[in-house]
């Protein structure tokens, strides 16, 4: 008889209670036990999510040397030169929805996109896991559910933002990609590792 | 007969040419040759500039082993929330003058301030020099000489930006206070070491 794999537990660096939540629910079928962790540790100044959440993820295993988690998330707009990229966070604190909106006052181009980056560190190393959602930036704040940049940002092929449609964005964001693409890779590896 | 104090060699360690060629001006007359170094290194992602500047001169002298300078700056923008602030060089290159501009549109809050600095490593262990210029951000940008922000800021007490008037901008810039306090500190060193 196989053995059935056991549910994991992975520390996850966040001081974003929305972002855990989210996290939780997308890992649930994965039998994945996420704990949170709010000290996120060092964060390094680079254009790239994918740099930034590989070193902190590096840098937290070497403190704390038990599997974890660092998301770091951004939305790029085009007509701005990828801004707020990298820093999405920090300048939604500053400027928010309302900031991103007058900086596109009569721009045309509105076409945008929301990349995550995953890095999940164990004793085997780092792995980082991306998800990437394209659309647009609406021409007004939508109120609803979501936080950060929800109420602006259009999916693709779709007519409302994430606010105003959080079935969607649970289906198909740049976090749930990311997540369920690590939550396949974790699944995988403990049922290799019960053989 | 009292020893003349020898000229001291220090590394910069930046890749921008204006912030090299202005504090080359700065410190000739402190007898410091300034060596330019265009790898700046780890950048930690902080609200606080003088944080970014202290962690990257201390892993810069952990891998260089020589006396160096590490500077970092930014436009705090009070209407703004502190707006673009750590992350100005950044926001420079994807919104500009122009973005900020936009983002002021209608508000008649333009208090801003300008805020470098320095940090300088060695054996000693790391020292942050700061200098700070306050002023307000003006309604057009005034092209003219200096970089980066200076076509909109216009120091208090005067009326042209600092891209308007450079021997003001030499004389009180944030830039040039941080420096001059180092260059002061380094020649009180360096007469002390002679003694």
């Amino acid at each position: 008889m196989k053995k059935r794999p056991r549910s994991r537990s992975v520390l996850f660096l966040t001081s974003n209670r929305h972002k855990f939540a989210e996290a939780q629910t997308i890992l649930k079928p994965f039998n994945i036990k996420l704990i949170q962790k709010p000290a996120k540790g060092i964060e390094i100044q680079s254009d790239s999510v994918e740099e930034v959440a590989r070193v902190c993820a590096k840098d937290a295993y070497g403190r704390f040397c038990v599997p974890l988690l660092v998301e770091d998330s951004g939305l790029f707009i085009g007509a701005l030169n990828g801004f707020p990229g990298a820093y999405s966070a920090a300048i939604y604190n500053q400027v928010g929805c309302e900031g991103i909106l007058r900086l596109l006052a009569q721009e045309r181009r509105r076409f945008a996109r929301f990349v995550c980056a995953l890095a999940y560190a164990d004793s085997r190393g780092v792995r980082v896991f991306k998800g990437i959602v394209s659309g647009k930036i609406a021409s007004k704040i939508h109120k609803g559910a979501g936080f950060g940049y929800d109420p602006i940002f259009i999916p693709k092929g779709h007519t409302k933002p994430f606010s105003a449609a959080p079935e969607t964005k649970a289906k198909l964001s740049h976090r749930a990609r990311a997540f369920k693409a690590f939550g396949r890779f974790l699944a995988k590896q403990a049922k290799h590792d019960t053989r």
